[in-house]
């Protein structure tokens, strides 16, 4: 789109993004802080925009994609675990019995990770990624979950980009479920991306060394840990951070407390109809004390309804 | 300094290096895999270049100086530590009985990196880190810390850049201990620094959010932690390393076993006039394992005397 201002020609940098509130405070936001005259201004090395994924950059229902993942992982790999047709919680899985697997807790839903995200190594594990996004589609939706990511918060990263802002996500999924992609699907580096991880162990293999994954947890990049995460992979506060649910309140708080102008952004799911609708009460995404918070402290609040034209870029 | 090729004057890249196999191996390698024509080329997103640091950036004689400031620190804080009087590893500091320090091992020297790098908040730790480099001098050379920096290898970190190469530390020593001044001194961002590290925790400090450094090891990014640390927070194999130790020899390893071209440095003490001299017998940087195995792979070998005009950048 392009529109014309004092006669000159601009190309609108968020043409999916509806005329608004939110789209007119982040472009202010952007003029501002780059504005070399204004009071604002924040120096290139201190731009550094984090995003959460799931909810944030792409959908994240019925489940988390990653959980897609891992139930049909699990069922590729059961040929070589007999012993799984009559033990929870593979069981579950094996029998599509999603109401028995939620009653396993986070234990069993932790077991059927590390059986799906461990035991190899990390280049295979990049395969098996890749591998599955170019074959598996969403349940309802029938696309690719790669398809299924945010048109205007493509927009976002990239205008972002544009005005030299380093642009890294920070997400609770796991880091080396989302490298494998991030790059060709958001234009954000392999080494821009922070998340939960396994441990991992070098082996050198006979001089064709390799990184084992193993079944143990080596960080959880969520409520807490998402400053640690960030402190940890970046080395510095970021002005602008964007989440949608209580497991970003903490980065956006951490983001808020930057002395250096900064900006703060909570999606919020109010589409039924084009994506999902769900806050408070949702298991998935709960946004509940992060809205208290955000209304509270005027963050900015996207209302993928009203605020965005489009929500997945095949509506283009 | 500007040469001549076919008539056309061209400025040399790494001016500090004296022509010889070095300069030459370094040179043909970049244009060979900048060479969109030739069949070694590397697309830009994985040309990742990786250093470790002391040694091969800057010294580390006659100790690792972040040693020198953990030492300096205690006797800063030992006013609130009456207890320290009596007690060892604390007691040889204060008396500055280095004989009787060395004899506690390396449990009395992580107590000491702990007591003066824990217990505070990260904030707190990069401010103290910034004023120690402001004022503290090398024992022998009387310089400031980040003045005995190489500038062979500060042309060469310029030169990857100016290829698209992607330039990270991958240290041995604390990530939060580099990012201070990391940026001003190499041009690499604090965001491009891997390194060893202790746990945080995030407090939210009634709206006033600190992260608190822990008296507990996070990660050692040493030896077989290297490829471990690479793969954690860059998430690609480079294909260009360089280090000076046995504790680099994981990493090198591991950029030699990449599938596109690739180049192993490792930086050789040979200077004992203008820096220092050692390599297998030496406590601190043994060069022993990685020496026969440079010299068994063809692996580059820097030759500081030979291959180095100048070793500081003051002594332009
Ligand atoms: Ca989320
Ligand atoms: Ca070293």
């Amino acid at each position: 789109e392009v529109q014309k201002k004092n006669g000159i020609a601009s190309i609108d940098p968020l043409p999916s993004w509806s005329d608004g509130a939110a789209k007119k405070a982040i472009i202010n936001y952007v003029k501002m802080v780059t504005d070399t005259a204004g009071g604002n201004f924040i120096p290139v090395p201190d731009r550094i925009a984090t995003f959460d994924n799931d909810g944030t950059l792409w959908s994240e229902k019925p489940i988390y994609f990653q959980f897609f993942f891992a139930l049909d992982r699990l069922k590729v790999i059961a040929a070589d675990h007999p012993e799984w047709k009559n033990k929870q919680p593979y069981k579950a899985v094996l029998d599509n019995d999603m109401s028995t697997l939620m009653k396993q807790g986070e234990k069993g839903l932790l077991q059927i990770v590390m059986a799906t995200h461990a035991g190899i190594s990390t280049d295979e594990f990049e395969s098996i990624v890749k591998q599955w996004l170019s074959t598996a589609k969403h349940p309802t939706k029938g696309r690719r979950y790669t398809e299924l990511v945010y048109q205007p918060m493509i927009e976002l990263i990239r205008y972002l980009q544009a005005n030299q802002f380093k642009t890294f996500i920070v997400s609770g999924g796991g880091i080396e479920f989302m490298r494998p992609w991030v790059e060709q699907v958001y234009g954000i580096p392999k080494d821009q991306v922070v998340g939960s991880s396994v441990k991992t162990v070098f082996d050198y293999n006979n001089g064709h060394p390799v990184l084992k994954r193993l079944a143990a947890v080596d960080f959880i990049d969520d409520k807490e840990g998402k400053p640690v995460g960030i402190n940890k992979f970046i080395g510095r506060k970021p002005v602008f951070a964007c989440g949608n649910s209580d497991g970003d309140l903490q980065m956006l708080q951490w983001t808020a407390s930057n002395s250096l102008k900064n900006l703060e952004l909570y999606i919020h799911h109010t589409d039924s109809t084009r994506e999902w609708s769900y806050d408070r009460q949702s298991a998935i995404g709960t946004l509940d004390k992060g809205l208290d918070e955000a209304q509270a402290k005027n963050w900015l609040l996207v209302d993928m309804k009203n605020d965005w034209k489009i929500i997945y870029p095949y509506e283009k």
